[in-house]
């Protein structure tokens, strides 16, 4: 089975807007086990809409398209491809039920009552519901070629595509397959690093397969297994899980396809029933944001001191005076007294400091990439760890994070 | 002229990256008034990459490929279209000069030395330097039809495109003509409600040309200017931004392609000579990451007291516990406190506070969105406002800074 992607928007050819729908589309294609060899991106014009669904049906058994289902006047991809095909439209009231049967193809091609037009799905084709916004999803199988039409707004397409057009794409390969996909995370390693020492299980991937894609935290593996049982599915993916594991379980944070290293933080703690703070230099104020942006993190979180000049360091966390004075801000020195002052002040089991030089420039006589960071726990010495990493400002800053979050979880 | 974008890359097939460098291109090339209809994605695949090409040969004057220059196995874009197009690909030393005079097409498509491969060019071709990778990119023109090769990497795509791409393009236009732009960045303005109100201005366009793009803190416009005298090109420039100014002024923070609300406050606090702090609940440090993103903000910025739960904005800000008793963390007189207390702790001229309610769960029997921020001015009484912000927990968090920030640089 091939599949290609139509992208319908005037917002794409003018740059306004990057295609990550494609993104999303193509990712799910290769889950699902379906080929994609060619992706097009075109306007809100239906001349061209139909010479490259020409195109692409020569190429392809599924045609999706994103894009131009909205309420103005552009908005034209099912209309088009209605009467291209030469079948009916009609108005999907949303409750599954078609009130209304007239018939919207050739002459009746400009609708324009917006509401009219967002539910508009075709008589004998499939209707995909949109919990997010309004515009329907629609399919329609002709001469053996499958289209479908999904919604140009990220969140929409999204949605739909998990809830309704996944299982749907599932029923048109095999009707008695299942399929069972891990998304697996990893941090402290590179993709290629990583997809080399798999290399043999890239190699000879069959059943289950195995992709990688880059992640905000680090590198994610989806491992997608089929059977026509689901209980096979679910074995021949556990022990594919479990070769992983076993090579490569240190740089694996957790599971699940969106999981992000702040969530494993936030878990950890709740699970461990610990409560964190932070004292921040350099990332001023990252570390603290990461963890809020988790929801219901309130009763692990306490705070953050961000204190980016001596004098802050000093009065707000304590930092001796002479520490300043003989070793500097960035220092182990004073990333420890920073680490424990933020402890005692928050009274947390844990506290982390970041203390270093993000750049442009060096400071103290230190180079750009140099990274202070002590973990204070109660009852325990303080450990302080020095590390000199790669890149520019934001993303020394990032990685310092990163880091410091994934040795936290590994304690467990 | 008409040009198209051909996207080569398996990555982008299997969804492991997102087309970033067709939104780029894309941008650039209405920059540039070039047509833009049609842009392809397929993988490393040389069939398909001639395939697609007689495509777009049919529709275009200019077919930019992006990606498949690199040193691996699969990257074959020039030596596929060189040997389609029947045109020697020669090795350059990097100096401008071409050491080596031999032909790299037909029989030689697979190059396996990756400095070699790195460093083909056409003989009777264009060739654009790569000051950030390896990877040369070259354009050639057969019958009437010009293909240019640029690398995928997006930092190397970019940096080549803005330094020799561009000017190569414009003298392809017009080797008279003057090209001169101006991005104008707005905030408080939906991208809908912006081009509605500058309707007139998007409909009559012709010299200088208008366009908006979703930027990271609102929305941005560019305006192009074209003419045979740079002078008259900065005339028509200067006319329309005066128009918009004088319609619209009060929404525009700066100018500048990338230029941020944080770069923006970040000018104003030094133009000013001001320093400011931050006491934060709900935005969790995202006020400090912020400022602390612009490099060299060490003589503005002072820090932030991320004060979680109610003991630390008691114990750290100093809010009275009758405050947060009698009216709770989600209240004026709360945010009053914090601010105030900041103000006196880092001793600052501002400091800005922000305490409120991210979600996903009401708090204090205060609605999601519900957001109180105080900006303390030293020797001036302390301002409270409160806001109801639509959207999910990051969208609120993102929204309070941003709108904290832009009200700030109104105040010059």
């Amino acid at each position: 089975m091939i599949a290609e992607i139509i992208s319908v928007g005037t917002e794409l050819l003018m740059g306004q807007t990057v295609n990550t729908n494609a993104q999303f589309l193509a990712q799910h294609l290769n889950e699902l086990g379906i080929n994609h060899y060619v992706q097009t991106v075109i306007g809100d014009n239906p001349k061209r809409l139909i010479a490259v669904t020409e195109q692409a049906e020569q190429r392809a058994d599924i045609i999706i398209y994103t894009g131009g289902l909205g309420p103005t006047q552009d908005d034209l991809t099912k209309q088009v491809i209605a009467e291209y095909l030469d079948e009916e439209l009609i108005y999907n009231t949303g409750t599954g039920l078609t009130a209304n049967k007239r018939k919207f193809t050739g002459q009746n091609i400009e609708v324009t009552d917006s509401k009219l037009k967002m539910g508009l799905v075709f008589s004998d084709g499939e209707t995909f519901p949109n919990t997010v916004g309004k515009a329907l999803g629609t399919a329609i199988k002709k001469d053996s070629c499958l289209y479908i039409t999904l919604p140009g707004p990220p969140q929409e397409l999204k949605a739909m595509f998990n809830d309704y057009v996944r299982p749907f794409l599932i029923a048109q390969l095999d009707e008695q397959m299942y399929l069972e996909s891990s998304y697996l995370q990893f941090f402290g390693i590179g993709e290629s690093d990583l997809t080399m020492k798999l290399d043999d299980i890239f190699k000879k991937q069959t059943n289950p397969t195995i992709a990688s894609y880059i992640s905000p935290s680090g590198i994610t593996l989806r491992l997608t297994a089929r059977s026509s049982s689901a209980q096979e599915a679910c074995q021949l993916l556990a022990v594919m899980r479990a070769e992983i594991y076993q090579r490569m379980g240190e740089y694996i944070y957790g599971e699940g396809e969106n999981y992000s290293l702040s969530q494993a933080l936030a878990d950890y703690l709740r699970a461990e029933k610990l409560t964190i703070s932070f004292a921040e230099s350099l990332t001023g104020g990252k570390a603290a944001d990461a963890l809020v942006s988790i929801k219901d993190t309130s009763e692990v979180f306490r705070g953050s001191i961000v204190a980016y000049d001596a004098d802050a360091k000093a009065t707000l966390l304590g930092v001796r005076q002479e520490t300043l004075k003989n070793q500097g801000m960035v220092s182990a020195a004073c990333a420890k007294e920073m680490a424990e002052g933020a402890r005692k002040i928050f009274d947390t089991d844990i506290a982390i400091s970041f203390t270093g030089v993000a750049g442009p420039a060096e400071m103290e006589g230190k180079p750009v990439g140099t990274v202070f960071m002590a973990v204070a726990h109660r009852g325990q010495p303080t450990e302080v760890t020095e590390h000199c990493l790669p890149g520019q400002r934001q993303n020394i800053r990032q990685q310092v994070v990163d880091m410091a979050f994934r040795a936290l979880t590994k304690m467990s």
